[in-house]
C-alpha cells in the first residue's frame, strides 16, 4: 500500500505559530514549508527539516530606491475622458478622475513625445502645434466645435497594484511600495544585485518561489468610489511600456509605436478584443524582453544552489506558459492558484519540471469578493469543497506534481471541518497521481481543437480566473473540457490556415461577436472560411457557441452560417422571414440552465435540426453538411451536467463509444478508467447518494456513491 | 344641435345585397357608396343618391394584354441563394427556392446583360467570362474551392403579388392576375387607353379610387411552405426595376447601376436600412417616374369630370405622401385604411383636399392574421373598438375629412354589435371634424423632432402597418406620438445638419444599432454629432431610445454618449468597469412594461440619474449636459400608459403644464381641449369607470367616464 498521507504538498508557516505549522505538516502530509505575503518563518519552522520556499515578488519592496531614482519605476499610458470643445478652446487635465495615489505625469521632454491630443468626434489627431501643455494642464487651439478632445499620455505607476489591491479593500495602512521597471539599466543592475545578496544571506531556502516576475496585470483605478476599478484585464500588456522599450521596439522593428497604439480610442486593447498588427508585434518585443531577464535571475539562483519556481499570477505578463519563450527562461516549477479545473490544465501542461497548484481558499479573512472566510460567518471547507469539485475532474484527466495552501496558518483555527477537508483532498491528489504515475487514463479518441485569435498562447484560460471571465461562454466550455476524456489543443487562425485542423476531430468556435475568442474580422478572411468549410465538409465536425465566426462587413454575420446552418440577426434582416423551426427531442439531455435564451437565431437551411428551443428560438442546432456536422449552441453555462451535456455532444458527432473512457449511466457521476492500474475513479457531482452502472474496458459495474464522494474502485486484472 | 349622423362616410356596397347596403348607408349616415376587390355596385344601389367611388388598381387585370405582350410585366432583380463549392465549379438554378408561379427567369440579352456572378466568400464579383448560362442555369469555372457563389439576376414577376397572397391566404381559384410595367410604351399605351374607355363606360363613378398606383410594395414568396414568405417590405423599390429603368437611369445620372445596388450581397435594401447613395439616386429617379405617370393618369380622370383618390397601400411606391412629388400628381384625396394612430395622422397631414380613412376590420371573413372576423368566433365589434381607441386620440389631435369601410357587406349581418359600434364611432367622428373645423385644439409649445434615415418622406409610418413593425421602438414612439398635443415633425440628419434643429424643442432617435431609424454610419458624421451637440448643450432636449446615435467605428458606441450619459457596450468595455447606478424615483409613472430589459447599458457619467433600473440594468436615464437635458429609454413598448409617460417626459424636459392642453389627474384619461368651441373631448383608456379632475385653461373640472367612454363636454363660455 502506496503512503497517501505524505507528500506533494507546500504548507504555508507563520511565525509565532511554530507548534501549529508543525502539527499541520504533519497532518497534511507536507514536504515544504513557504513563507507568503505578510507572514514570515522563524528558525524553529526553518529548521525542523522540510524543504523551504521563500516568496519574492522581484520588482516590488525597494521604495528607498524608487524615492532615490523615481525614473525607474513603470510607467504606462492613459487617456484623458474626453472634454467637449463649447468654443475653439479646450483645456484637458490628463489625469482627472484617476487614481492620484497609483498615478503621476511623466512629463519628461522624452515622454511628452509620445503624448497625443485626438479629435475623437472627427476620429482624428491633433497637430502638435495646437496644443500646449504647462503645469499639468493641455490647452488645444483651434478646436472644432462641439467636438470631443482626449489627451493621451504618460504617467508613472508610483504604486504597486496588488500592494494597492491591498491597503484599498484590506484596510492596510503600511508604507505604499512602489515597483521597479527591469527595461532601467540602474534599476536592472540593482535588481541583479540584490537578489545575489538575498541569496548569500538566505542559505535555508532551496526554492525562490517567484511571484510571477516584473509587470502587473493591468489594473487602472479611478479617483470615484462609484468606480474604483476603471479597466482590469489579466492578459493585458499596458503596463510593460515606457519611452525606453518604445524607442528599442523601432530599433528591431522599424517603425515607432504611438499612444494610440495603446490607447486605440480610448478603449485600450483588452485580451477579449482582437489584437492589431502593432499590438502583437509589441507583445512578441515584451515576451522576448520579459524571458531573456527573467532567465537572468533563474541563472542567479541556480547559481546558488537553490532552485526557482514561478507563480503564475498578478505581475506575469509577458511569461505565459504556453509562450514561444516560456520554457527559454528555465524555470524548475511552475506554482498556479486554482479555483477551476482548467487552470489544473494550464499548469499541468506546461513544459516546466514541477507543476503545484496553490488551492483556495487563501488562508485570508475574507475570500476575493469580500464575504468571510476565515472568520465568523465563514465556512471555508465548503469554499474548500466548492474549488476542489472542479479541480478533481481536470486531476483525474492530467495531474500535477504538487499541492498547497498559502497565507497566514494561524487562522485555521477554530475551523477544523476546513483542516480535514484538506486532509482528504492532500489523499485523493496522491492517490490520483500515484495512478498517473502508473499510466495515463484511457482518453476517447477525440480530438479538439478550440480556435480563437490567440491559440495556443491563451491555452485554457482566457484573461484571468473564472468569476472574471464568466461572461465569456468560452471558458465554461474550457471548464467542462477540462474534465472530459479527449484531448484538447488550443488553436489560433493562423494555425488553421497552416493546416492545423489535419490533426482535429471536432472544432470549437465560442465567443461574442467581435471578441478575441469568436474572432472578430478574422473570419473575414476567406481563407479561413473556406479552410473550415472543407473540413467540415470532408467530415469534420464544428461547434458553434455564442456568436461563433461572426464578423461585420460580408454577406452573412456568421462567416459559417452555411456550415453551422444558423445565423444571427443583427438588424439586416428585417424584412427577410425566417424558416420555420420545428423542434426535435436531442438524443441526450439537455440541462435547463446549460443554454441562453438568445434572440436572433435563424435557421440557414430548413433541414437544420433544432434540438431545444427557448422562447428567443433555437438554442440547441445540428446541421449536416457534407459529411460533416455542425452544431450551434446559443451559450454554455458551466455545471457538472452541462459537462456531461457537451461529452454527449461529442460522442454524438464522432460517433464513439463513451465506454472506452469509462462512464455512468448516471450523468452526475463523472468516471476515469485508468487501464495500467485497472482502476475506476468515479467522481459524484451530486449532493446525493448515487446508485449506478459504470461501464469501462473492463465492463461493467454497478457502484454506491456518497454525496460529492471521490471513489477509487480498483478492478479485479 | 349640428347633424352628427350623416356625412363624411364611404360604405362599401355590395350587388345582390341592395336592401342591406341602403338599410346600413342610412344607419351609418353614408354619403358615398363604393365597391371593393370582389365586390360590385348593382344599378339600384348606383341610382340610390349617393355619391360612388369606383375602386381601380390601374396595373391589374390585363392578362390578356400581358400574355399577347409578356416583356411588359414588371421585373426584379433576386439572388440565387448561396452554393459552395467543392472544387473549381459550381453550378447555379438561379430560381432554386422562390416560388415558381411569382417568378419567370428575364434571360433576354438585356437583362443578361445585368446578371452578375459573385464570390460572396471573398466578397468579389465573379468576372464575366468565367461564368456560362444555358437552360436556365448557371455554369462557374475556376472557382476557388469551398467559397460561396451566388448568381444575381433579372426575372419576370408573373402574379400580381396581392392577387397571389389572397389566392395562397384565402384559397382564391380564379385566373392569377399579371401586372403591367407602367414604364413600357406599349403598356402605358394600353393602360390609357384602357382607362379612357373605362371613363367613358362609367358616368356613374364621381370618384375613381386608384388602389394605389404601380408597383406593389415588395414581396417575395418561396417554394416551401416552411418560409413561404422570403422576403416582404412595405418601402421597398426593387419591384420597379427593369433593363429600361436602368438603362433611363444611367442616361438621366451619368452612371450605370447595377445587380448589386439591388442584391446587396443578397441582403436587398429593406426601408428599415440606411440606403446606399446609389439607392438613394434610384429612388428619387423612380418617384419623379411614378409622378409624372400618375399626374397622366390624373388628368385623364378629371378631363371625364371625375375626382381622382388614391387609396395608400400595396402599390404605392414611389407616391409617398410626403415625398417630393406627391402633391405635384393633383390627387384630389388621399384615403388610408388604419389600425392606428400613426396612420391617422399620416393621412391627415398629407397635402391633399380630401383626406380619408378606411376602418379596420376589413368586411372579410378572416381578419390579417388568419383569425376568425366576420365569421364563427369572430367578435368584430371588439376589433373595431381596439383600433378605434388608437384612432380616436390621433383624430383628437388631427382630423380627416372622412371615415368607412371596406370589403363584403353582407357578413355584417349576424353581427349586430358591430353595426352599432360603427354607428357610434361615426357619430364621435363627425363630432370632432366640427369641433376642429371651428378651431385647432390646444396644444403645449413643445415640437418634437423625430429624427432618422428618412425625415419627412417617411413622416409618421416605418413601413407598413404597426404590426408589421411592431418590433421597432420607434412605431411605438410615433404611435403615442400620434394622440400627444405636442408638434410633430420628422427630420432626417440632412435637415438636421442644415439647421432644422432651431425649431425643435426635443429631438427623438430610436432605433437599432445600424438600421434606418437609429441612423447607423449617418452618426460618424462629425458635423451630425456635434450639431446636436451643440443643439442639447445650448438648451435643447435629446430623448435616445433603443440604440441611439450607434454606429460601429467610433470610440463610443452611441456617438452623442456623452449627451446621453449612456453607453452601450458592444464587448469593447469587456475590461472596463462601468459607473456603480443608484437608481432614484422619477417624478412621474413608469408603466412596467413600457421600458425593456436591455443589456450592457452603462452610464458615462456619475452624474446620470438613473430614474428606472431593470434586472438588466438602467432603462430610464436623465443627464444633464450643458443648458439642456437628454433622456434614455433603454425600449418604447406603446400603451397608453406609456403615452402618458411621454407626455410626462415632454413636460418634465420643457418645463411646461400639461393643463394648457387639457390633462387629466388620472393617467388613463387623455384629453383635448378646443378652446374655440369651449369643449374638452375626453377619453378613458381604462377598461374601467374614472372619476377624475381634469384641468384646462377654463379650469378645473370633476368628470366621470364610463369605460372606454370617449365624452364630449362643452364647458360654459
Amino acid at each position: 500500500m502506496e503512503d497517501y498521507r505524505h507528500g506533494g504538498f507546500t504548507l504555508p508557516g507563520e511565525a509565532g505559530y511554530e507548534q501549529l505549522t508543525l502539527e499541520l505538516a504533519e497532518k497534511w502530509g507536507a514536504d515544504v514549508i513557504r513563507d507568503s505575503d505578510g507572514t514570515k518563518l522563524s528558525p524553529e519552522i526553518v529548521k525542523a527539516g522540510y524543504r523551504i520556499y521563500s516568496t519574492i515578488c522581484i520588482i516590488r519592496e525597494h521604495n528607498a530606491f524608487a524615492t532615490a531614482h523615481p525614473d525607474t519605476q513603470q510607467q504606462c499610458f492613459l487617456s484623458s475622458d474626453a472634454v467637449t470643445a463649447a468654443g475653439d478652446m479646450v483645456e484637458i487635465e490628463p489625469l482627472a478622475g484617476y487614481f492620484e495615489e497609483q498615478f503621476q505625469l511623466n512629463d519628461t521632454p522624452e515622454a511628452l513625445a509620445y503624448w497625443q491630443v485626438w479629435d475623437r468626434t472627427a476620429g482624428a489627431e491633433v497637430p502638435r502645434d495646437r496644443w500646449t501643455y504647462a503645469d499639468g494642464r493641455i490647452t488645444v487651439r483651434g478646436c472644432a466645435p462641439w467636438h470631443r478632445y482626449t489627451a493621451s499620455f504618460l504617467c508613472w505607476r508610483i504604486w504597486e497594484e496588488i500592494n494597492m489591491y491591498n491597503h484599498t479593500t484590506n484596510h492596510w495602512t503600511s508604507e505604499h511600495l512602489r515597483q521597479l521597471d527591469p527595461r532601467h539599466p540602474l534599476a536592472w543592475a540593482y535588481l541583479k544585485d540584490w537578489l545575489e545578496k538575498w541569496c548569500v544571506e538566505n542559505p535555508q531556502t532551496n526554492v525562490i518561489r517567484l511571484t510571477s516576475l516584473f509587470y502587473n496585470f493591468v489594473w487602472i483605478f479611478g479617483s470615484d468610489l462609484r468606480r474604483r476599478t476603471r479597466f482590469v484585464d489579466w492578459g493585458s500588456y499596458d503596463f510593460t511600456v515606457s519611452p525606453a522599450a518604445l524607442d528599442e521596439f523601432k530599433k528591431e522593428y522599424g517603425y515607432r509605436l504611438t499612444a494610440e497604439d495603446f490607447i486605440h480610442q480610448g478603449l485600450l486593447q483588452a485580451t477579449h478584443r482582437p489584437p492589431t498588427a502593432h499590438k502583437r508585434d509589441y507583445m512578441d518585443f515584451i515576451q522576448r524582453f520579459v524571458a531573456a531577464k527573467a532567465r537572468e535571475l533563474v541563472e542567479i539562483i541556480h547559481r546558488h544552489g537553490k532552485q526557482a519556481y514561478v507563480f503564475y499570477d498578478d505581475s506575469w505578463v509577458g511569461m505565459e506558459p504556453y509562450g514561444k519563450y516560456f520554457s527559454s527562461i528555465g524555470f524548475d516549477g511552475l506554482i498556479k492558484c486554482v479555483f477551476s479545473g482548467f487552470e489544473c490544465r494550464l499548469c499541468a501542461g506546461a513544459d516546466v519540471p514541477v507543476h503545484e497548484l496553490r488551492f483556495h481558499p487563501y488562508l485570508f479573512p475574507v475570500g476575493l469578493g469580500g464575504l468571510p472566510t476565515f472568520m465568523e460567518g465563514g465556512h471555508p471547507e465548503k469554499d474548500a469543497m466548492d474549488y476542489w469539485l472542479h479541480v478533481r475532474r481536470a486531476l483525474a484527466r492530467q495531474c500535477v506534481d504538487r499541492i498547497g495552501l498559502g497565507g497566514y496558518l494561524h487562522l485555521t483555527q477554530g475551523f477544523p471541518a476546513f483542516t480535514e477537508a484538506i486532509t482528504r483532498m492532500g489523499v485523493q491528489f496522491r492517490q490520483l497521481r500515484a495512478l498517473h504515475a502508473k499510466g495515463k487514463p484511457a482518453a476517447l479518441n477525440i480530438r479538439v481543437g478550440v480556435l480563437h485569435t490567440w491559440g495556443s498562447l491563451r491555452s485554457w484560460t482566457l484573461s484571468g480566473h473564472f468569476h472574471e471571465t464568466d461572461g465569456n461562454i468560452l471558458i465554461h466550455i474550457n471548464e467542462a473540457l477540462s474534465g472530459l476524456p479527449v484531448e484538447v489543443r488550443f488553436l489560433s487562425f493562423e494555425d488553421v490556415k497552416a493546416g492545423a485542423l489535419g490533426e482535429i476531430d471536432v472544432l470549437i468556435n465560442a465567443g461574442r461577436m467581435g471578441d478575441a475568442w469568436s474572432g472578430g474580422d478574422a473570419w473575414r478572411d476567406p481563407a479561413l472560411a473556406a479552410e473550415v468549410t472543407r473540413f467540415v465538409h470532408e467530415g469534420g465536425s464544428l461547434i458553434g457557441a455564442g456568436e461563433p465566426t461572426a464578423a461585420p462587413g460580408g454577406d452573412t454575420v456568421f462567416a459559417l452560417a452555411h456550415v453551422l446552418g444558423v445565423e444571427m440577426d443583427d438588424g439586416r434582416y428585417a424584412c427577410h422571414m425566417p424558416w420555420e423551426t420545428q423542434p426535435e427531442t436531442a438524443p441526450f439531455a439537455v440541462p435547463a440552465d446549460a443554454l441562453a435564451d438568445k434572440p436572433g437565431i435563424r435557421l440557414t437551411d430548413p433541414d437544420t435540426k433544432v434540438l431545444d428551443q427557448g422562447c428567443a428560438g433555437p438554442r440547441l442546432t445540428l446541421h449536416e453538411f457534407g459529411k460533416g456536422k455542425a452544431v450551434y449552441l446559443s451559450g454554455f453555462q458551466y455545471s457538472p451536467a452541462a459537462a456531461r451535456m457537451l461529452l454527449e455532444l461529442l460522442l454524438y458527432l464522432t460517433g464513439k463509444d463513451a465506454a472506452e473512457a469509462g462512464v455512468c449511466e448516471d450523468p452526475r457521476v463523472e468516471v476515469a478508467w485508468f487501464p495500467a492500474s485497472a482502476t475506476l475513479v468515479m467522481m459524484n457531482n451530486a449532493e446525493a447518494p448515487v446508485d449506478a452502472v459504470v461501464r469501462c474496458p473492463a465492463g461493467e459495474r454497478r457502484v454506491q456513491l456518497a454525496p460529492l464522494e471521490m471513489q477509487f474502485c480498483a478492478l479485479e486484472k
